[in-house]
């Protein structure tokens, strides 16, 4: 399943270039980068549709072991996080396109309703936790119980503090009953989301968009910088990695999305079950069904 | 919102040449046929392409309007029914990827779990009525519930009869309070069919797509263009109107149902809710963030 396309790096080579690292940190990367992509918005269309089928299979190889009697029981959970206008909503769109809502289950995670917030702040994530075979993106995540309860002061430290080590263990639960974590910030710059934010003030179609409270989170930019920072170092691990994937560009953000995924699917290492039933028999009714259908 | 594009006819023009014809029934129309396009496939994907952001657009009025204190409060429900290897499953993957997942719901209704088996067959189907300002892709129905049953014979005709005006009156329930019922089976012809089914046979990473049923189900052709022919008869109305698309080719049978859709969301006729925020007091503020973060 793996391919070679040129100039671009193969799906695990870009997944070690996004990587987060705790060296450089998040604010090291540069939103306005292409990591491993040389050409422009069009050859980026173009590898995007390259991909797709790729990223269809691999999930159809998920469910068709899931399916099988022996097939390997697997699932993947890619949590996509980053500042307001950073791009979740397109990303997410993009991989239900590719791969299809029946393989690709996903969650916006906004302010808890009041039933989501009378429970334990798990509780909501992990009744969205897919069933064997499918994928489940999270737009927002679990990290908004640290991050917006800490930015907008919701709880004393002493509630979101000890949620890093809770949110790390609750992963590694994951991971150790085959579940893949896959955790991805969308970094944008100042510039990027200053343009973004602008259309929904200026475009009636966005206006719906608007938001005050994203003027007021943008305000505190390095204060979020600084929780972030905090997010990915304190909850980054090689069983449940965080990347970092340059945003200003949606369709690079979109494509280096769909590969990181790609090769953690690849990873799995898993193969089409054989097929459980005769073939030839099968071929042999499917031929003779036009004449049976005919004298019906 | 309403476009038009050259050799192709617009959404209405399109949705009535596709609305279910009693005089010629589901058995009247060519599933190899092409109605209002002339072109090839990748006109076909081309047409794809322009058409989905007017389809976006008009899913984010829908949605911007829900949002609104005084926006109207609508959503829809489109339902897609067809033979085994239709092609439902890329329809619906082709419509999430041009509204995104946080527009669209999408319910892929199967045998009946024991929960769902427990309850009154329009049970499951309420539970996933779409929110004001979504849309909800159902890949199957509640038609099964007079399909499957009567084809299986999984109850007696007491049963399944009386249901064709239960549904009828369901469906009249939901326009009633301001959600479209918009329903479309997928036609597809034997020789395409057997293609389809061929391939699942014969490669390997199609295997699992497998099902001996289908094939039962193949054999009994005629009887299954009744059970469509009853049900278009039966439940089609000007309120909750029935579409037959002929859908060998898949691009079309994209392409003309993403149409129909788009057709009757126009129809709702609703225009975006003014901004609700002084834009030029959010401009000046936006404008004089870069000083205020750089100052922080």
């Amino acid at each position: 399943m793996t391919e070679s396309t040129g100039p671009l790096t193969d799906p695990a080579g870009l997944a070690a270039a996004l990587r987060f690292d705790p060296e450089s940190g998040f604010a090291g990367v540069d939103p306005h980068s292409t990591p491993g992509f040389d050409g422009k918005k069009s050859d980026g269309r173009s590898a995007q549709d390259a991909d797709a089928p790729l990223i269809r299979s691999a999930q159809e190889c998920l469910h068709a072991n899931a399916l099988a009697p022996d097939g390997a029981r697997r699932a993947l959970v890619l949590v996509l996080q980053g500042r307001d206008a950073a791009g979740k909503g397109g990303v997410v769109r993009h991989l239900s396109g590719t791969v299809g809502p029946h393989g690709l289950q996903t969650t916006a995670f906004g302010v808890p309703t009041d039933e989501e917030a009378s429970h334990h702040f798990l509780w909501r994530v992990q009744r969205r936790i897919p069933p064997w075979g499918r994928i489940a993106v999270f737009d927002r995540s679990h990290y908004e119980d640290i991050l917006a309860v800490r930015m907008h002061e919701l709880a004393p430290r002493s509630v979101w503090e000890p949620r890093y080590e809770t949110i790390t263990e609750f992963e590694e639960g994951l991971v150790l009953n085959g579940i893949d974590v896959v955790k991805i910030m969308l970094t944008v710059s100042q510039d990027e989301q200053a343009e973004r934010l602008r259309e929904r003030i200026v475009i009636p179609e966005k206006a719906w968009k608007h938001s005050a409270s994203d003027l007021e989170d943008r305000l505190r930019w390095h204060e979020y910088s600084e929780a972030f920072e905090d997010v990915l170092h304190r909850t980054d691990s090689d069983s449940a990695p965080w990347y970092v994937v340059p945003s200003d560009r949606k369709w690079y953000a979109r494509w280096a999305v769909g590969r990181i995924l790609l090769h953690h699917l690849e990873a799995m290492d898993l193969a089409f079950p054989p097929a459980d039933f005769d073939r030839d028999a099968a071929l042999a009714a499917l031929e003779d069904s036009a004449r049976t259908i005919a004298a019906d």
